[in-house]
């Protein structure tokens, strides 16, 4: 795909090597196909600049710290987040193959792109995966006021036959800050229960949302869940954790220090892969078969619209919001790149 | 604890081991310390009168049907359901012990109690617990209107090391069955946001929502999780899954083959357990220094209420909610025990 090329390009212009390179525009043009843009090539200028300032290490490879059993610690050694992750998926993939599964803690990562990424390959090798990430502070915790977790994203891929594979893939607040820049910036309110004022206080108000704090899904529930993917990803494994996981952004110093939590699962230790692969495409279909609400054609499972989106998207070409595009340009600009290949991949 | 004794003398008098009764007589208990009144002594008459009806197996012990590597199937043989869980984390744990992890999935197992009794547990022998199960169904997909999946709860214990344990218990739906059914005996509302009619529609008449189906948390994330829950705990195991796990109460016919997943970490594996304790004490204090909101006195951790109502119950005896208290007269005349020297433990 010609997007994956020219980022991979760019990525090797600014000193990464062309193993990671690649590694690094798949799992950002994963996102572009979903339609997940806040996870696609709208990173890549943040990426650039972090390895321009020196705030990414890339003249060491990510390697393991420890390794007993079933589980193991990854250093991701401050690489970029998806060189990490994708050796942290390696090494929990040979573990599940020899111990039908495998947990790996993930210390001194990076934004690490879209979970749904590394699900999506261990569902093409026949394993579930479960995958949690920590990420800088945006939420509080149930009553308090000012950010201490991450919006600590969890996600899961479990393998089907020929129905599209079940790829969930949730952040635990219930919308991303970056909508609530957006909105401040255009001057529009934002539904309630998106966030809380300074002083807790509910509120519609984007410039407020962003001197108080983003909420929790389900309230305490979602704070509990935000909680323990901190606890797993970081104080377990060596991570930072809590405030301690720096900003991607607002930050010139310091490295995000980011933690994941890689848990991979064997099927053929419970039942043999292909009668599960068989079960699941049932019990999907049972699912889309099911009574639908007034207005609703159909029931989609977790993923199958960004599937849709993806397999259209690969015969069609992936249409670049224009402010990504525009950045792209001046990225293109900067390396002596022409955008204008990639636009229709 | 008065209570316990007689919740184990009448699952003797029922035909359970006293080894087993014990058990599930703690299970129960420990619900009611916490005031989960509904996962306590609540439970027992129906336990019972399953025992009695032939639908609970007692003359076969559980057994690990599978084991190979980190992970094991549990065969609950039908038994009780605190009976299977207390087989399969036991299981779990000695895995853990071993691998660093261990992963134990639960086939042919009955409604098997609050969650917090078996993520306790482990979290006094020092292991974390992340625990599923599967249950009746009441939730429908997401674009759907009748109950598929079940309110199948997620739970997590860490340890720590004077400060209370993280002890997170939640179901992925709004609210219980129960809290309708009760709504609907008093003719009282319930909140938007807990149920839909038979139509998809929100409800906030308890009726109309018993017709209906319950809502899960976050919506498509909640719903996404329940599936989550349902494949882990059911497809992978052998147990039922969606509409094939069957209800506790409006079943005469049908053992409930209800799943879990039972996954254990040892925390040696990353780092020694006692720096590991002091890190969740010093991480559990800084948050409860966060600033609070306005009219809010402190931040509690998952699980904190629970644990102190528990401490002071302990000291001072169980307030049993009258309904039970009146249930247990009931059974206690039926196998000629006395209630009273129970109600104050």
């Amino acid at each position: 795909m010609r997007l994956e090329r020219l980022a991979t390009e760019m990525l090797i212009r600014a000193g990464v090597s062309p193993r990671h390179a690649e590694t690094v525009a798949r799992s950002l043009v994963h996102a572009d196909l979903r339609a997940i843009h806040s996870h696609g090539m709208a990173r890549l200028a943040v990426y650039l600049k972090r390895v321009e300032q020196g705030l990414i290490d890339l003249d060491q490879e990510p390697s393991i710290h420890k390794q007993a059993g079933a589980t193991a610690i990854v250093n991701g050694k401050n690489h970029l987040g998806a060189v990490v992750g994708e050796a942290a998926l390696q090494t929990a993939l040979e573990l599940a193959e020899q111990y039908g599964i495998g947990v790996v803690g993930v210390a001194a990562s990076n934004h690490f792109g879209a979970c749904s990424y590394y699900a999506e390959q261990a569902v093409e090798k026949g394993y579930i995966l479960i995958l949690m990430s920590n990420a800088p502070k945006s939420m509080a915790p149930t009553g308090g006021v000012r950010p201490f977790f991450g919006s600590n994203p969890i996600a899961a891929g479990i393998p089907t036959g020929v129905e599209p594979p079940f790829l969930l893939d949730m952040a635990t607040a219930v919308a991303a800050r970056g909508k609530i820049a957006l909105a401040a910036q255009k001057g529009e309110a934002i539904p309630q229960g998106w966030a809380i004022d300074e002083r807790g206080r509910d509120t519609t108000d984007p410039v407020q949302a962003l001197r108080g704090a983003l909420l929790p899904i389900a309230g305490a529930k979602g704070y509990g869940l935000s909680m323990l993917v901190d606890i797993l990803c970081g104080l377990l494994t060596g991570a930072g954790y809590g405030p301690d996981v720096h900003s991607l952004y607002e930050n010139d110093f310091f490295p995000q220090n980011v933690g994941h939590l890689f848990l991979t699962l064997r099927i053929e230790n419970f039942m043999p892969l292909a009668l599960f692969q068989q079960q699941m495409d049932t019990y999907i279909r049972q699912i889309k078969a099911e009574p639908k609400m007034e207005g609703q054609d159909e029931i989609l499972i977790p993923g199958e619209k960004e599937w849709r989106t993806a397999a259209e998207r690969r015969t069609n070409g992936i249409p670049l919001p224009d402010e990504i595009a525009l950045e792209l340009e001046t990225i293109c600009a900067k390396y002596q790149l022409t955008l204008e290949e990639a636009r229709i991949q």
